[in-house]
């Protein structure tokens, strides 16, 4: 299937492997007249560049991005905007180890059960190296969206079990710590945290939290294409994944509906809500307070240990994976989050605009 | 947009208003000469059947499915399935309260932000009545699916925070208890803690569980059209679904890679994972295990008590919801969990067929 | 596939068959607002009814259309229009001459190869009724459209080789003849042509032409979404059309650029072109003159003439195709092209409305 | 819209401009297994390249593919294939003629109309240059296509009112003179028609022909996924063509039925047609013959010669488009329609696979 294109009017489709030639993303439909430059790009993909503490893999490659198609003069012309990001860091390796048996934890047992064939160095189109492409056409969508008023406020919320409360953020701290958590308290707990994994030869999960403010209600299509169902189904597409909410998510569960429904008030002409326990959607569309989602993120599968597997003839091996391991991928994650959410809304913000007669009406008359 | 059409090769369109002449879904897609009948989606259909006890709405309809194309003697054709059920409890009611302010927790507000008109009665197209349609459709797939070996088992793990362990399940007692759930302890806690909310005039949420056994491996297509983002969209599109984990979910985000990595063993020519943490897929993409997802449901938004909102001339106001309220939608919602996982994995296991140039050769030499 | 969906904002799925209980269309991303009842989609049915006239078929099914969701009060809410055609004239038959062997010129043969298994009841779903679901959907279509000013001249240009030149047109004609030709003359030889055919037991084709008026330049998505090339698409998937053109379509191809090409000229402050050579599109974007297509209708495959063909068992046999049958297809099918038209311009329309930042930012402030 | 990608299963993405840095295709979904190299997309390239003769124009670009990804030790992996064609002759051009006035018969106007910005380097995305894109994807396509033995005649039917009968085709003859029309005789007068087009500084335009030999019966999907209707949509969508037909397309508007229906015959075991009129498909699926389709090219927009138009200040002008031009494009845009063919052929062969139960269950089977 065509698995590599998300979107209905502001579409990606991204390729590569992790150590291919290149990888990259087109972005079609983005709209003509929008400022672009590489640099808007670049300090996307910086965010989740390898190599930037001891937490994230050694890896120097620069991840440069290069536009080739789809702008001109400054600006977005509306045709497809192609951008690709070379791999510098291609020197030969020694894939031996992972070339005949299955890495406990990663994509490659069942990439040999749907292709029979797998590009297995570093994991091939199932690395986290292919959310390069996503980043570099996220920035793109997040771009517009700045435009329209429309910003995100993406971090790490929960390293392992260290987890800032919901009242105790700080957002002017993200940027401040390499764990782009919102608190620098937690975030010094959560460095000592993840200190103590690399001794143990292990990794860590977390949690990733963002915010998205200044969206207007009404965005999201009932039935399928619900503002949340569209985001969970992008955010879940991140490969660490295993978890999304909206709001308040699995709590919501145990709440009551007298605590759960947000009440409605008149501030001015302007209807808002007292709380926000829906997390910005009602009935999958949004209501005009924040949306908040949230992203459960495994352990990075990648450790130093020994591990127990299967090779390719169907004998029981041990594994070991060489070379430095991120302890954690949060925080290189954070990016990822944010750019499947800034696509999403992009998308659906555009599909919205057909959805009254009037709005088309004036649209046309005014053109 | 077509927001009301899920699906790639397998489709499902729904239709239809919670107290409009009648709803349904039009399935296209679904390959020829599978038997079937009203028979088959009947049963489905009652499960999510409204009053059955006293912790579902007392509406009496009979939810009758008629198919109406797509099937010719007893076996499906390949051309869409038309299924409608009709509306028959359209008795007039009084709609005042409901018509010119917005019930908080519901989507009165945003679909009138959307479309500047809205179908008030009964919540109109919002309505959890719209589900109805899925779950017709969902049994189509299960029907398909059932041929080809692949199950679902579904029930409700938690109710409010009485949760039922994973070791605790008895899956034997999920038809034996009105809240389908595989405990019969759990459940009379539950249906304790349900009385409780009644007489608090409050609702309740939970947590339901879909299992999927006989899945093959290899189905889910990298990179946004994964079997778990896909069934993470398809199931967040729920209208009160939170939140959706795959495998240990939000849990595995705790976790440490050494544990949270499924080793893998042969076990004779097959290859298995000792453990199941990541819910049966690796990438995105099913590896042979039982596919375990999860779905967090809010509390029921229609409730007894007073609640505050805005009318549409933005005067604040107190609204009371007349009629008997369901405590807890959770029971009536696991078979429209299992029918979105259904027709998601229908959808991806078709898709599938064409990952390899051997199976496709296979496949025409072979016709 | 979903190959009985078309469209990417505005949508129709449809489905039935021809002797089943009923058919029907969804059309999902109909604007809130629009004005709907069951009569202006009865107005569109009621030009592709059969009986009426000695050149169709005289079946004599009511084919009233009903709307069971998607419009409350009078005005469409964007949520799915569901219109259902009920089959009135079901009365058994002997379809013991069509059940075991396949007509020539129908899709009998095509559907035993695809799907193993058969309506066989007239035609099933390739059945020209399948279009009854296109013509109601094409109806709310282009009751949309001409809210915008947008509007559609479709009529018979020719049957057989009596075709009307281009300049002999008197579009206050085409209501005047059974025939639907703008031209009274053109239609009484070819009245006259007709009844030779049926004298002959044999049947005629013909060339339908349809103009759109008023849709503003821009409309149509470079490269694969063209306006012309959509408008080819939809056109061609009519069952007995085999060809399409825009413009001068064919005769381009014998022309010379200098001719060919239609100069641009100010007129005060509009640009207009001095000739229409193109058929309004220019890159597959409409450029504000008149669109104008023509689609090839082949003659009707019924014909009561013996003719040759092969049973189940592989023997070569003789078939008679018994009843009435209409010697020419090509008024009837009028309708079935504009409601195509309709449907591709509708949806094209919308999508149009992302195409620049500006418009999108007008948009949202304006809202 | 993602106006840029095309397809269901079997997808392309084409991007890039005229004079933009590169342009290319990635092409999503394609099998895992097949051999595929830099080579077998060349040789399709080649076919369109520039300056291979008088009648196309001088630029001398290499038009050297890559593949970047989806390729590993000479075999496709089912992951996304990205190609790109740098483009070497972007040296600085004088486009002050083109930049504020719209060319005649080509997208100069419409595309400022839809965008309001326009790369006006050498027509930008609307320029028959994005067609390498196309050209590069269907070359995977036919690859594809001939591992199941499905092969692709392409040619050049008729220049001009130079056309070849049905009759009078030597296919061996295409490769043999610079028009690859299947005819030495009217390639020496097409020549000859060719050269006086050039002294009059003219252009024109002509048919191109393509059969497709080796298709199973059953391909194409009831009712708006036909392989005629998906055909007409692929083949419209290249700028330069005006019409499509299938078989005997506009002929048979002019036929009866008694000689358009093709009769069946047993050959053996084998179901055959006496003819084949409808050119390979009934009710849009088919039929095991040979697929016929045909297209109508414009001639060239671009001619020396003075012509009449509007510049941006909304005066009126003449304009000269220097440079050498092309007097028909006809030759160059064989392998382009051959290329539409092939990837829609590519894409509903593969959605085929899922028409019935039976199929899938012996396709999991057997896995």
């Amino acid at each position: 299937m065509a698995g590599s294109t998300l979107g209905t009017l502001f579409t990606v489709t991204t390729w590569g492997e992790s150590h291919g030639a290149a990888l990259g993303a087109v972005v079609d439909g983005c709209p003509a007249g929008l400022s672009l430059c590489e640099e808007d790009i670049q300090k996307y993909l910086d965010r989740r560049k390898p190599g930037q503490g001891k937490y994230t893999t050694a890896r120097k490659e620069g991840d440069r991005a290069q536009i080739l198609s789809g702008v001109f003069e400054g600006k977005t012309t509306g045709t497809p905007i192609s951008i690709i990001i070379e791999n510098e860091d291609q020197r030969s390796r020694d894939y031996s180890a992972i070339k005949d048996c299955c890495r406990p934890g990663h994509a490659d047992y069942t990439f040999d059960q749907k292709y029979g064939i797998r590009d297995y160095r570093g994991g091939g189109r199932s690395s986290g190296r292919e959310t390069a492409g996503r980043v570099a056409a996220g920035a793109v969508a997040a771009k517009m969206l700045a435009e329209l008023g429309i910003h995100f406020t993406t971090y790490t919320k929960a390293i392992g079990d260290i987890s800032i409360p919901d009242g105790a953020y700080d957002f002017s701290q993200i940027t401040e710590n390499p764990l782009y958590m919102p608190s620098r308290s937690h975030a010094e707990l959560a460095a000592a945290f993840l200190e103590e994994c690399i001794q143990k030869q292990d990794s860590a999960g977390g949690v990733i939290e963002c915010r998205i403010d200044g969206l207007p209600a009404g965005i999201g299509e009932p039935v399928f294409g619900k503002l949340d169902a569209s985001l969970a189904g992008a955010v879940m597409s991140i490969g660490a994944v295993k978890g999304v909410e909206i709001g308040d998510g699995f709590g919501a569960a145990r709440s009551f509906g007298s605590l759960n429904n947000d009440p409605f008030y008149a501030d001015g002409p302007a209807v808002r809500k007292k709380t926000n326990h829906a997390g910005g959607t009602l009935g999958g569309i949004s209501d005009g307070s924040t949306v908040i989602l949230r992203a459960a993120v495994k352990p990075t599968p990648s450790i130093s240990r020994e591990q127990e597997t299967v090779d390719r003839n169907g004998n029981n091996v041990r594994i070991f994976i060489h070379g430095r391991h991120d302890p954690v991928i949060v925080p290189r994650a954070v990016v990822v989050v944010e750019a499947m959410a800034a696509l999403t809304v992009a998308d659906l913000l555009m599909v919205n605009m057909s959805s009254r007669l009037s709005g088309i009406k004036k649209f046309y008359r005014d053109l």
